[in-house]
């Protein structure tokens, strides 16, 4: 008894990702595909690389197409979720890789995003503290940004264990898909190939308040963040190097203590032997993250660094995990922890 | 009951993409894994995208370690090849993705490779016209140079349909993972990013007799190729632009017709629509042969054009398809056709 | 008394190569700036790199901002360089970047750019026989498009000195900028980099007719040219891959002094030593072009291989080297054949 | 009267870049070209993109060869600095662009690098307080790292104003010519190529205790330094993404005022307009450095950042920065402020 899933916003680079681990999946029938722009094009031609849906046709976005599916994952601008779900109705799970339901403040929403606040669905990163409970039997979730997930699974355990102060300092590069795939003069190959560029500097990224929501949840107290942002010359991938000023008495080993305990059962999260270090390419169109830790005693930081796939783990692979936990499945099901290197 | 699948030089490219697969192959258990100057390192070391192997030791390359298994993948240097088959025993099946089995002509191998001919097994391009038949049940199989995979490919149909003069001309791009894991100073990053560069021109590659022994044994008779290998500024990939003189009377629809009927029922193989054009983002990963021709009358030639994965189906993956062949499963097992991208 | 040059369309690839030239050319003042859709803006948010010229605004292109110049530098959509040069005046040197009129043969202009022929200019490919004379004093010149540029230094030779026959098989690989600026899907660089692609197959390329025109008259007769051009994950580069059915007689001896001829006294073209390759990255940003050749005796083919860099040589450096041939200067004021490596 | 100069160490990527700026110098002849390993071979296959010295041959680096000139650029492994330059005598100006007389604190060195502490030299970064008056007329130079060139012209300014607290976080992306030339397999273009990855970090990189000394020289305390960097898919460029507490009563114009003030007169650092972003392409293969900066009042911290190009102001256009205030020329002559872009 399969679950038909349909993908609403099937051409851009986050639906193309969710089919493609959807077309693994072991459980899952992909129904309705939709693409207001694309409706009427053939997939084969907008994401070449799906070969066995190659010949499958866009459709429009109504609730209409969409009616008749157990799963319905959304990959729209931000501010169409909550229309959308509401016509799905309450039994229908909705997976929102967009923004709309993952900040709790509504001043927060309303500064960053410029709208109406419309509320918070379960939040899908399941590694964060409770998020597990939150998530089963959900039919709602909330599919975190790409730079809060691999932000958030660096730091966090240094904020559960206690060992960190109040204020984080977070640099990520990330690949030019996170940008998605409206052309624009600045994400032209010419001028991202051979560059590193920054953007949203300052605090104004988005994916900010996301990140204090998620720290300060873990430590029980308001965690300050300045958030770099950067683009790489790479199409995915999030690398993202993470400090906070170690408490008084931290050491090497309760530093790496703390990590080891947080990611001691995750199937997704590989904390690495001492000495060896995230890249991205290692974790390239999987799920998995690899993450390590250190302490450098002379600046008094911690110092913690993930790599992620933004659209994997980061977007379409963290969505699935989450919609494997709403409906009971094992929690690893069609997802992998093998990237595709070199 | 699962098949038993040792892999001989598993800490290079070829041992690492290999691996990849067999990790989702549901038939094939993997046994030992060896490497003889990375003997006794873990391969989360060597191979850190592999993280469920990240714990396995490399062994050295000895019958003792070898044994036992149903399946021997070899990613050895040339030469080499011969000498570990024949102690494996004529039971177990060997799949050489080296050349040293490749070429039927004695005098050809000694030109190009400065060694003695070993001879020949059966050839793992089961898209050629008879391989199939001469890889179901084998012990044997000699996988095909990545190059020669791509090229053939894109060109044997025309041969096969007799609408071809006997001269082609192939020009293709390949990924710098087809210059192995070796460090050289011409393949670092810093030469190769940004860079496009030729090698082995003016008939000296040794991918050159392997290309005419197909194509002529398609034709019935002798075809000349001038074949001219570029390295490109990416992983992965090959992108082979192949022509040749179309013979009197072709017409843009023989050539088209000569392609759908090479390519009705290839699972692997995939002739675009018209107008659409291989690229090999498109089948990142996979086992996928993106193929399109067209023929342009001015000049008189026909001209085809293939994008493959040089690691998966120029290498592992048509190891694995043909090893699904030769020990009656059925082709497709555990292969892909979904590249990731973007 | 310096030369006053003007540039039309100063907010594109071509037009920012031609100011990053012009800045470093000892007898040039640059003046106007024009670009319609960027008119009002400041050079420095549209070429960054051109740090001198930060704080230059760019103007509508009208006769009234382009007078009162020495030389005009023309880089505008096809079909629009007539009206502009008319306006200049016949004193003005007029440097066309665009394609309006390189082509000879009307019925060539029509079929590939599907609008009225506008005539010929000289054309700016001084290294053709016959080149230098007509652009001595001329005050229109047309600059070669960036493909037959690379083509034409590659296989010329061959055809002027008769070892060639009347047929020539190009596959070029090019960096994205000579796709230009403007924003388009199949140029973000999430889909170019990793990929290799082809386009414009089958003799529908533009740059077709105007190799064809090359060739045709070094040789005497008709060329017949099959080009295939790919895009290559780099931003700059073209590497175009040449060969040509050898003549009898031919030796790698007599091939070798025909490039020698050839090219013993060109200040841009470096006929490489044997056994050394050209490679993009060598003439990145520089006027230099990088040939070698080789003769395949068993396919009994020539195969003439080149790199330059497409906006260097193969738009702007041309231009600027042709203005300087055209003013009486010496032909390599300004301009550089080192290349920027690694 | 030209200054006449030789490179030790030619065949590098240091030394390559030290050649390509000084063939573009007007005041500088190129003297002997050494290089250990390559001695007796072409220039031309070792650095094929600097065309006017194919046919130099490379010769030891012995007193005897190095003598006679003016100018002696060391581009050496580190340690053996020192005993060159003691062979070449007191009036030769000796510019080094290895580590070996970069830091003060003989332990800081002993602990880095692990040899005995050789001395300091007079700094090559002009546009630290106090470093032109000692390079003027100096016979010895030592130029900085590339990494301390990029974080300290990105955060110095803010110790000089006195707005920033005694510690930084520093965060850079570097491209990988950085890493050097000689073959390691992590360098290889299939690895690099898609990926970043950190390396050095918490507080293991040689270069920060270079920075840790130019901010406390500018803060007249001691400045606390976590610095990461990590290598991107890029030849050339480093991206430096700094960052420091702000102290009490900062303001978004208290910090842009700082930097005015810092870069006002200086010939390479452009200080960006508001609201535009330093990127590597555009200093590629110039001696410019852009710079930004933001106050983030909700995160309490000052953000600097820097791009450069680690091969031209990150090593050999420092050095002939430097050298060129030594030698009593105007401090840019021969360098360069347009980037080559896209």
């Amino acid at each position: 008894m399969a679950v038909r899933a349909a993908v609403a916003g099937a051409s851009g680079y986050a639906g193309g990702e969710v089919l493609r681990l959807l077309l693994a999946h072991p459980e899952v029938e992909i129904g309705a595909l939709t693409g207001n722009s694309n409706a009427g094009q053939q997939l084969g031609a907008l994401q070449p690389h799906l070969l066995p849906l190659a010949g499958r046709v866009l459709q429009e976005t109504t609730p209409e197409v969409l009616a008749g599916h157990d799963v319905v994952f959304l990959a729209l601008p931000h501010g169409q979720s909550a229309a959308v779900a509401e016509q799905l109705g309450p039994d229908v799970l909705v997976v929102d890789m967009g923004a709309d339901f993952r900040l709790k403040d509504a001043a927060d929403w309303e500064k960053f995003y410029g709208s109406a606040h419309a509320g918070t669905w379960p939040y899908g990163l399941p590694e964060l503290p409770g998020a597990r409970a939150a998530l089963e039997g959900a039919k709602r979730i909330a599919v975190p940004g790409c730079y809060p997930t691999a932000a958030t699974l660096a730091l966090f355990p240094a904020y559960a264990a206690g060992i960190a102060e109040a204020e984080a300092v977070i640099v990520a590069a990330s690949g030019t898909s996170g940008a998605g795939k409206a052309p624009k003069a600045h994400l032209l190959g010419s001028e991202v190939m051979g560059s590193m560029t920054p953007y949203g500097v300052g605090g104004g990224h988005r994916h900010t308040p996301e990140m204090i929501q998620n720290f300060s949840g873990v430590a029980g107290e308001r965690i300050t963040v300045s958030f770099t942002p950067t683009l790489a010359p790479m199409p995915r991938g999030i690398l993202a190097t993470c400090s906070a000023k170690a408490r008084a008495g931290v050491t090497a080993e309760s530093v790496r203590a703390a990590y080891q305990k947080a990611y001691a059962d995750e199937p997704f999260v590989h904390l690495l032997p001492e000495g060896q270090w995230p890249a991205t390419a290692s974790v390239y169109g999987s799920n998995a993250v690899q993450v390590q830790v250190a302490y450098d005693e002379t600046a008094g930081r911690i110092i913690a660094i993930s790599a992620i796939d933004n659209l994997t783990k980061g977007t379409a692979g963290g969505a699935v995990q989450s919609m494997n936990i709403a409906l009971g499945l094992d929690e690893t099901t069609g997802l992998s922890t093998i990237g595709v290197a070199p």
